[in-house]
């Protein structure tokens, strides 16, 4: 029977993830966060009053064995007249649910069409926010407007209303034999996925190993300085519980886009200390991926432009991680 | 073999044509005015230099064998925000056109996921505008202004720039054993389509024969007290030849539709002469369909409330003219 490993996020970081292992013979779930409110998705959770479509079709095309119209498709982007800025990708996911009145079958229903290897998950279907609060007093609503603020004085970060997690989320994470975490921002798209009640807790308690990927880029006034330790703690403090594994990268991006990012306050990772990388835990590599300069047009969104290298993760993940320890 | 029937039109007649005889074994074709240029259509071609996807749509919705969610997924309409005014199936249609630069292509690639029993066409791949010159030396430029304009003082209609057919549609013309026109708009939706190079000489030299299927009501100020003569009349001229079997309609719609009707200029197309009735070529039936009163919420268009049963009318052309000519 095939190994099963549900990756945990939503973002470009779980799209890069999924790409690389949808190649191996494996049950794959994703688990996407439901905060986001930015960019076309946040248009049409404003418009239409639906869940956002963004990370969920992001994941479905990262699955999909289609061929290459249909995820074309999924991702065009128009870039004038009154669809501007909308993918047809979220139009359609946000269309399905106002139909079905059901996202999780609106997904399905895409799913077949798509040709999915795999499944893809909201991680709750309750409508929620991301509310971030600050030691000033200082409250920030909404996940777009967390993503691009100062969070030196963060107190604390919360999903408004209270969200409840979507069953089925839970059970490809108690089924799961590998729980991927990440990459992907660690207070708008990994941390949303732990305050929904009953995530981190079916996590800490499924016997599936638990590997985070660290992100490659420190956030300017989010995670200024970070290291992988840092990223580390973090995670294990809202998860509750310890991960088995840590995979960081250990190759520099070319010069001229560390500048590029450094005139955004945005600061290469280090990479992990000699003495530290010899715990067993710590699984560095050479992971960065095809280097893009830049944006699609029409995008409302600045998106990252360092990312992971897709297939030397997948393999990573299968050879050290996956073969190494059943 | 199954009989092979090629509709020529656009808009909800032959929709309503397509959807009674797809539950017959037939090879069905729909041949499409590209003409319209109103709502949905028109604000997608103006904004995005797409094709006009409308009547294609609902076509393609008329033809497909696809569960009930599909269906309704591509005839969705937006009551809000920026998507305003657009049905999904529109959007799709322009998006696969932006990806696929084809639009004989992007309608292919559709047809397999909804399960089309047959193929819709577009009678021309050329962008089109409807141009009405009236004597006065009006120039009405554009489809949906003709359609709600008076064309009493009508000197010449015609399409800029000049289009040529579509060699899918002539295939299908030509390989047709029964050619229906209508119904539909005379000006807006079957004229059009006469209007393009190879089209009328197409169907004149088919072996097909050639059915015309009368309106239910009159136009005002395009067709005022036209009788189904007068519609034959003009049908035949713009083809440029006779016409085999003209289907017309014998029934009443309640009186409190057709004042509804009244106040809009719109009267019931008299029935045929019982003189005439007895030409071999007018077959008349009872053939209103289901009465709706209301249109749909966020719709640009004021739309036809009185419309013909597909199923009465899909038997009439089955056992009455297929069945008893070959």
């Amino acid at each position: 029977m095939n190994k099963k490993i549900v990756v945990i996020g939503g973002g470009t970081g779980t799209f890069t993830v999924l790409s690389g292992l949808k190649k191996y013979p494996l049950e794959l779930s994703a688990v996407v966060s439901m905060a986001d409110d930015g960019g076309s998705t946040g248009i049409l959770r404003d418009e239409l009053g639906v869940l956002p479509p963004g990370d969920i079709r992001q994941c479905l095309v990262a699955l999909s064995t289609s061929d290459l119209l249909m995820r074309k498709l999924m991702n065009y982007r128009f870039s004038r007249g009154g669809l501007k800025g909308h993918t047809f990708g979220n139009i359609l996911l946000s269309t399905l649910q106002k139909i079905t009145e059901n996202f999780d079958e609106a997904i399905e229903k895409l799913s077949e069409v798509l040709r999915l290897r795999g499944q893809v998950i909201p991680a709750t279907l309750n409508k929620v926010r991301l509310v971030a609060l600050l030691s000033d007093g200082t409250l920030l609503r909404g996940q777009s407007l967390i993503y691009t603020s100062n969070l030196e004085k963060l107190k604390k970060i919360s999903l408004t209303p209270r969200a409840t997690a979507n069953p089925k989320a839970l059970r490809a994470i108690r089924e799961s034999d590998l729980i991927i975490i990440g990459p992907g921002d660690l207070y708008s798209s990994l941390i949303p996925n732990f305050l929904i009640s009953g995530i981190s807790r079916t996590i800490k308690q499924s016997p599936g190993k638990k590997v985070y990927i660290c992100n490659l880029m420190n956030r300017g006034g989010q995670t200024d300085h970070f290291t992988v330790d840092d990223y580390v703690r973090k995670i294990e403090k809202y998860l509750g519980g310890k991960l088995d594994y840590v995979i960081y990268n250990n190759e520099h991006p070319s010069p001229k886009l560390l500048r590029k990012y450094m005139r955004e306050g945005e600061h290469l990772v280090p990479s992990v200390h000699p003495a530290h990388a010899e715990n067993k835990r710590f699984i560095g590599d050479n992971l960065l991926g095809r280097q893009f300069l830049k944006t699609q047009k029409g995008d409302f969104i600045k998106r990252n432009l360092i990312r992971h290298n897709p297939d030397r993760l997948a393999n990573l993940i299968v050879k050290k991680i996956l073969t190494g320890t059943f």
